[in-house]
């Protein structure tokens, strides 16, 4: 079990897409723990509450993401079991940054969504953030509830944008990925191409203005090979919970995703009629919606262990 | 402020729809309390487990409401404030009833999403339900989570079937309808016109067979008018959070209704300015998702009081 | 074969929601034509370029309908055969309107997916229009091709407003209710209870801005009784080709229930196995969209009449 | 202006996503035509109609693309501008693919909209393919009128598997790629790096059953270099029209891209105001629904060019 430090020198250059094409940056063993350096989503670019974010931000080069890491025996057909250990801020103060940037968020037209109408302010704000809490403003301290907002596994063929959530993890801003849970991604090349990034200090469920208090971190996630554990979503667990996660457009088949594959998950691992788990998930399930701003919608459904004892 | 019983004789017909068109069965004065026997969402119809709902359900006869209630002085432009202050089961056990009725549900083709797959087989569960706990299985029981179904108020000239959840309230299948929470709805005809009925013992968030455990009810309400109070959509109230909700589809529509009219809450009743308030729900908001499988789909968004504090 | 005629006169007040309450206007019989003097979608307040729609209209009281016609006979399970025969302009020029509404139309946020920009401004223009063109501007000319935006019969319950479309009809906006054509209606109230209204001189696909060239008629139909022809959803024939309508949100829906019935009628109305239709219409069948601007959007699939010959 | 022969040979292996990482094939020059030997969508693997769709293909390899072409000198920000010159059916007959594929096409539930029925049976169709005509059955042929499915430039960053269309082009289905238009796409990777294949001898709109026509051929394009034409999405124009097209979820979302970027080049393009654009296309606009069954959905709208005249 060896500790490896993905810093930002090792890291070198940062990328923008998840796929097979770019260089390894780590190759890891099963059971090893990386400490990963991240980046804020704007690659630290936004300095002040004076920069423009539409000045500054090249797309498609936004969402810096850390790796690939490879994992030493993944194969297609296996899973990725990442488990979050810690997330820290680092960087000088204030080291938290939200912003408005112009057809971007929950409540404007997008390009995808275009209307005719002006653009909504340029605002930026920044703030301080401790272990403890995000001093929002004299009158608003929100909790530090960090989580890792990118994370994923590279597809086969394609590279996808690293905005961009879908069955291979990616941009899904779902503060369920955070210190004491475990993610399990699918195993799609060989060596599973792991890519993380993207951390933020707290968000609300569906990240409306598109953009939480993100802020630089220094991640610890162990990393585990779970051998033909043939998933074809994200899930997560932890002692409470399992949790099943889609990402789709519009928003409901998202949801629907996620149920699905939490009646797969409760039919193949703990022995449930499909019928079963159906009428089960409708009175009980809890679902968190991670993101309603992204290119693809992300939500997640989860039901307690204590519904699934034998 | 005197106590009424809506009793199921003084009732006598329920109603499948909600508008200005039916008969007033109670007339009641803003501070009353009225106990009101709701009958479960079949109209008590599907008996046991062999009952196939296909032949017995009516279409467009489900989901009976009681209603509607007149509150004197109440006139466009007013709010109507119903606090839930006890749900309590009656009627012989098995109580309970869930089932899967062919064409309706979040996993399966439905009317206005069709395919050509065959129907999900007609399956119906009885259960026993006590006030403290629903009887699933021998392996599983669900805690006695009660709410309010479908609660609305009528429209100025419309009629809507007691299936649809919109701006007028009706079927939101929304857990925060709740013993100890507050509802608030719009007035849009004279007396306000208020319906209710189709209580759940527990549900899961979206109500994913599209049947949660129906059972008929004594449901004890306050009914308080709110003069001048000219809301859009509902809202809901307790001593922890304000929440609105948005009915719509496809989901992010009901999404971005619910995060429009909180920041509209935000800015009129607690002085944020409005991209301040953005911003704050992006950091911290809760977003519950009742239903995704009714013909509006229905999410709420919350934020707790403690960041509204001047 | 009587001849009717439903003046301004006759039909007294207008109506703004499809629905059993309204007292009939008139009652025909099977094969009678009548002459409805239609309203245009403002009622006539909009009349000239300096009047502003959200200073005059008033919500929910756009869209006057003529009806409710009753046919005598028709029940439950029947469908009505209505042929539009001709549609005429009538009233001082400029007859015709369009307008830009605020936070209605295509490419603007609208209150059921509202945004946090401003509104578009306020635009009217009023044309001329004859029976051959109307006149745009100096530079553009359309063709005069009229079409009845809103027809429908009454739901069994419940009372739809003259804005949104449904099985029962309503606001399809769809160019193919056109001189020459046939739709046929479901008959789910006793009598029918027909509405139409809202003609527009022409109008693009989707009527993007949310308003067509809005005129007031003299709109010839004649009225036919189809017993126990149960359709579920809007039908359009004429001598080339059968269209199914459906309208639902999000627009797929739409499109999946058109061509669900369409396939449906090809089954019941022409002999095909459901696979065989499935595969004729991936290769050959064309889609009209209605309207992207209403409450429920609106799409027609159809299929030319020389595929369905024996 | 050279004559390229894009042979199965000079192919060599087919490609099944677009992006910056695979080897060109093929350097031209502004000007040039490329005669190219497509496959259909299968890579020709259903080969009779007892074979089983769900045996022979292995996703994500479907869909084989012939390309990168290169043309010299294109640069981020110019545009490719594609003109379709023929396309002519090669191989043995029945040449023509059709079928019907488990959890795919429109009218079932499919993995990214999931329902827990049983899928459709699978259903293969090989049919008869001349210039004049499909040889569909007995009763029914089809006009052969050929497009190209799939036609895309690279992205800058990503790769995108050759079944879905974007702002890129990609997978649009759309019927109007045909012989005598001429299509836009935008350059965003050095020399543009154009994909194409999939054609189909016919489709209906929206490609119903998820499966046109497939068919292999030898597809003529002239590819001309239009510099610092910098397009957001794809484009078609021939004498009668210009036409934008937009692909996304839900549908309407396709349909906002292709009215939004459709204006655009009305004040651009033609010095038109674009409120006067919007009222313009609201009034004559023409809306082409390609594809309800891949990825995105694609709609394209259009404009005759005589309301276009200065």
């Amino acid at each position: 079990m060896s500790l490896h430090r993905l810093t930002e020198k090792v890291q070198g250059q940062y990328h923008y897409t998840i796929g097979p094409y770019a260089k390894p940056v780590l190759t890891i063993k099963s059971g090893d723990t990386v400490v990963v350096q991240t980046l804020d989503a704007f690659g630290g670019k936004i300095i002040d509450e004076n920069t423009k974010p539409s000045r500054v931000l090249e797309f498609p080069n936004v969402n810096p993401l850390n790796g690939p890491i490879l994992i030493e025996g993944a194969e297609k057909g296996d899973a990725l079991k990442v488990t979050i250990e810690s997330i820290t801020p680092r960087g000088p103060q204030p080291r938290g940054t939200t912003c408005l940037i112009p057809f971007f968020g929950g409540l404007t037209g997008i390009p995808k969504s275009p209307t005719l109408q002006d653009p909504l302010p340029e605002i930026v704000r920044k703030v301080n953030i401790t272990e403890q809490e995000i001093l929002w403003s004299d009158r608003i301290r929100f909790p530090y509830d960090p989580f890792v907002g990118t994370i994923g596994t590279s597809p086969e063929l394609d590279s996808i944008n690293s905005l961009t959530p879908d069955s291979h993890g990616g941009n899904m801003d779902l503060p369920d990925v955070r210190p004491g849970n475990t993610i399990y991604l699918p195993v799609r090349s060989s060596g599973g191409r792991l890519f993380l990034g993207d951390c933020h200090a707290t968000q609300g469920d569906g990240e409306l203005c598109g953009v939480a208090i993100e802020f630089p971190t220094e991640t610890t996630i162990r990393v585990d090979l779970a051998k033909n554990l043939n998933i074809k979503w994200p899930r997560i667990e932890n002692k409470d919970f399992i949790m099943s996660v889609g990402s789709s457009r519009p928003m409901e088949e998202a949801a629907k995703i996620a149920y699905m594959d939490l009646i797969e998950w409760m039919v193949e691992g703990f022995g449930f009629d499909k019928y079963e788990a159906y009428f089960v998930l409708t009175q009980i399930a809890r679902v968190r919606l991670g993101n309603m701003v992204d290119p693809n919608y992300t939500i997640a459904a989860s039901i307690n262990k204590r519904y699934l004892l034998p």
